[in-house]
């Protein structure tokens, strides 16, 4: 059975076991969420913040302070991802298969929609995807454009980039618009200087991909974007996914496309 | 000058004075907007509850405690309403055109899209707008469809309804999908009893819209939802808009479509 076959279930439970891999391309056809937990003192800050940043940050579900399930896993956050970050105040404290030991009970976690969701119907809309085809991780860059700041919860937009052929990125902006709840269409198309990207070889988060000959860098708001915040607002405590290591749902891609023909 | 030639600051200006109207058809090209304001106490599960419920309670901004203007009013939201609800412990204390003598500074408002701002959008693709064209509100009604509860907050799921030619409902439903800010696309079509509405001319907001023959009830979800959940969940003080009796904003509709092609 490859990873394309398994259903998420099967998918996290072999992260529950301790398989670390990127999640690009695993179980075509379901959702795939970005993971943000902060304690409840700092939730409302942090929910205003993906309010008033949905481009980067379109939360799927938010788990109440104690909550380690809900309608997004029949499972548990602390142990179905393949890999995760802590930071405590701001700081990289670990990278961990398993958060059970730094759990606590008023954190409340937030699922964020991540652009690998709509990766399949790009495949099916003939725009390859060069990461997903190279067998590597999205890259991921912070940018120098900010975020609409929530009390003490600010930071820079972080974004991911496939490489696109000239020819498709209009079909790749017209298929990603309408899953607006998992970043939508491009934030930028073009020169990355723009977003203050020096160098594509080198991104933040993620591997650097192989551009073939006529491909233009396209951007999309990345649910990286929270971490970058927890970076700069220096929560006590905050437990993410380790970027591109995502939570498989148990929702569809489809649930969360927008059908206007 | 009429009423559809005013701008958003004019169009306020005139609620501030003391004008009380439905603002259907007002200012089309701009976005309006529901209001619900609630104790900071109590917004956290407020803001979680909209989370839960996107189609009904799309938050288009959160004014925090204290602010009484925001993005999307360069204005005050305590005057530039034509009408306001004042609920106390769930019971409707009082319509008023002014809610400075209720305003406190803890009082968090959230912005919630309005379908009157994808009106303009059907009329332009022709499909008519009876209420409109009959100088009336549109028709609101209390389903027996439960929202998802947040904490405290919980209630019935509110909808709007529109007469649409049969012939035309496929096209009502794809041109308002494009606006998933303001509700999106309609949350049912035709028999009114599945949604447990007895008699379509007794809505429980707003007034009653005759139809044309040919034409089917289309049901939309509605930004009063929220304040049925007040009604239900007894916050010690809400502030909301008077049903249909939107905040005019500075945005444009068109900053709410979703462009897939």
């Amino acid at each position: 059975m490859t990873v394309t076959e398994l259903i998420p279930e099967q998918a996290r439970d072999r992260f529950a076991r301790g398989l670390v891999t990127p999640t690009a391309g695993w179980c075509p056809g379901w959702a795939q969420a970005n993971l943000i937990a902060v304690p409840r003192a700092l939730a409302w800050d942090f929910l205003l913040f993906t309010q008033r940043n949905p481009k980067p940050c379109p939360v799927l579900d938010v788990l109440e302070a104690g909550a380690t399930g809900g309608p997004l896993l029949d499972g548990d956050i602390r142990t179905d991802l393949p890999l995760y970050r802590v930071y405590v105040d701001g700081e990289l404290a670990e990278e961990t298969t398993d958060v059970t030991g730094w759990w606590r009970g008023d954190l409340v976690g937030f699922l964020i929609g991540c652009s690998f969701t709509f990766e399949r119907a790009l495949v099916a809309a003939g725009v390859p995807v060069r990461h997903v085809d190279q067998g590597v991780n999205v890259p991921m860059y912070r940018t120098t454009r900010r975020c609409r700041s929530a009390g003490s919860v600010g930071g820079p937009l972080v974004v991911s980039m496939r490489p696109v052929p000239g020819a498709l990125v209009e079909t790749a902006v017209r298929v990603t618009a309408a899953y607006p709840a998992v970043h939508g269409a491009p934030v930028h198309v073009g020169d990355p200087a723009e977003l203050g990207i020096a160098d594509l070889d080198q991104p933040d988060y993620g591997d650097a991909v192989r551009f073939e000959p006529g491909d233009v860098p396209v951007f999309w708001a990345c649910g990286v974007t929270p971490q970058a915040a927890v970076v700069e607002s220096r929560p006590p405590l905050a437990i993410a996914h380790a970027p591109g290591h995502m939570l498989i749902t148990d929702a569809r891609d489809e649930d969360y496309r927008i059908r206007t023909a």
